[in-house]
């Protein structure tokens, strides 16, 4: 193998470490010197391909989003149960799936759902604009629905909604898998997590349209 | 000072003591040798008055879960802007209010409020009763307005509706106030936060009632 290849399958090795030392034990099982056990090289390689381990858990994150994106690509086959009214937008139902999707992922992969979040990078150092680029992607599912929920929103305010919507679900989906409050079983977590996306994307569907008239732009205030 | 007197007194000072630590740093600014030297005690002594530190972390988290009650108290003042419609539920303007007030006390005490999240006791360690109560006794201002609204649901239902409508609140003010997401003003936070509060709400207030109905208690699943 030339050099470049030789680099470029060490990064992937290390990227599939850290992977799995994620999916088994989160972020606080990440450790150079497990890495470099893992893929047959010496600490200091690592710092060859990757700055840091930073570096690492970004690409791992980027793989999490892909399985997220896979289970909103496949969520219309999700059972929505009570939680809809028959004349609930079609919108509405959407966004209860990816509720559905989304708890399903963070019940099945807690770890790296995990480590989406309690990523906290160094002062000064930035996510990388790849990575942010498939954050948007992702929320796209969200805003797509949305639209046709608040036909009178601009492209800002949609943007923003998606989430705030996204951020309601995950505050029932992280603070229920973390028995925060009360402990559940998951089949009545999920069903509370529906029902609450469903009423908030119902409730957003009447809402007073001055929250999305040309003046009421929330980047504009 | 008779000795329990002195006790009482001591522990009420490491309280005080405790509290401005976390209320300036939050936990992670809570160290035993900075709270002996701010009472004047020498650090074993702390231990003669609390078992350990997580004591300490309730009695100021109850501190905390006052000044909310407070905030709470007084949360009809506030002006919930263009997120209500004029044909909502009382009720639902309730919610929208708790959610407001929350926010509030959450931007202008961040570390505090914290404290009562990021609080991991030791495995086996369990939250005290007398606190519990103080958390049941707080979700009662969401569950009495949330009654209104599913007036079918038991209290079953109603008990866990309003810690799923308080985890998604939590959620946006959480990952917005923490720029997890996407940084934005406190006025465009706190718009979002009334905004989705108010609309999930509403959105209960006609969600169907197949929900609510004797057989579907969620805890009876």
């Amino acid at each position: 193998m030339r050099t470049e290849q030789r680099r470029q399958k060490l990064q992937d090795d290390l990227i599939d470490a850290a992977e799995s030392a994620i999916a088994a034990g989160g972020l606080s099982a990440l450790h150079a010197r497990d890495l470099a056990r893992a893929v047959g090289c010496a600490l200091g390689a690592i710092y060859n391909v990757v700055p840091d381990l930073h570096a690492l858990v970004f690409h791992v994150n980027s793989r999490t989003l892909a399985m997220i994106e896979g289970e909103v690509a496949s969520s219309d086959r999700l059972e929505v149960g009570p939680a809809i009214r028959s004349n609930d937008p079609p919108a509405v139902v959407t966004l209860a799936r990816l509720a559905l999707a989304y708890f399903d992922f963070a019940a099945a992969h807690t770890m790296r759902w995990r480590a989406l979040f309690d990523h906290h990078l160094p002062v000064g150092q930035t996510i990388p604009d790849w990575h942010l680029a498939e954050h948007r992607q992702l929320f796209m599912n969200i805003e797509r629905p949305l639209r046709t929920i608040v036909p009178d929103a601009d492209a800002a305010t949609c943007m923003l909604l998606a989430r705030s919507l996204f951020s309601a679900v995950h505050g029932i989906v992280s603070l229920g898998l973390e028995e925060k409050l009360v402990p559940l079983p998951l089949v009545v977590l999920r069903q509370q997590t529906v029902t609450v996306a469903a009423a908030a994307a119902r409730g957003l569907a009447v809402a007073p349209s001055a929250l999305w008239g040309p003046d009421a732009s929330p980047l504009a205030s």
